[in-house]
């Protein structure tokens, strides 16, 4: 099960610290640049279009089983996967964003909270009538 | 970027000629079987959350860049990160589900379009803030 980054994020988030946990907490837009191999995978994509970006978080710690989400320790201690840490097994960080712009093979997007430089390892359009319902 | 399993599907499809495209429209509930290894993960998850697992589709095509969504010939050819086509160069499964019983490493979820078999690889509740703006 092994994954190959398809693209990667270019953003001016150049670590944690600085980041919000989601992206309609203030994240900045970002550009998607997509490797020669996989573009003709964006056809079809356009202006305005929701997508699902699944990345890969190279910067996140894969030992980890429970967290206190967002530091609140009134909230205490959670298993990982009823948390949307980034700190988890298998570090697949999954993002709501906003196409503002398509240029070849570049994907400009709307409030991404993923890091400078991380993998990207699918786009997927976002379903209405599943997501939404 | 290696994943590796932290459960498998149980579920009756057994085949993707059987299995419906997306989980509402008739698939089975299904359960969730999780390794000893991650178990604590998912503390706090209870029945009648709304989750999203992340599953390797392994029985779909990694070569596929461009697919006819559904067999749809009216819709044409398109990049598959325009479609939610299982083939496509890292086959990550995306299902929304809503939990139904939880009993220790176990959780029956209702309404899931993975086959039986299929490899587990992340559990995220949803966030309506998120997936539902």
């Amino acid at each position: 099960m092994e994954l190959f980054p398809i693209g990667l994020v270019e953003s001016e988030l150049k670590d944690r610290d600085g980041a919000p946990k989601q992206g309609d907490e203030g994240a900045p837009d970002a550009w998607l640049h997509f490797t020669d191999a996989v573009v003709e995978g964006l056809e079809g994509i356009a202006v305005g279009d929701e997508l699902l970006i699944l990345t890969w978080l190279d910067r996140a710690a894969r030992d980890v089983l429970r967290v206190v989400p967002r530091n609140d320790v009134t909230r205490g201690e959670q298993g990982v996967f009823n948390t949307r840490s980034p700190d988890r097994p298998n570090p697949i960080g999954l993002h709501r964003v906003t196409v503002l712009e398509v240029a070849e093979a570049r994907l400009r997007v709307r409030n991404l909270e993923a890091l400078d430089g991380t993998p990207i390892v699918d786009v997927k359009p976002l379903l209405r009538s599943i997501e939404e319902r």
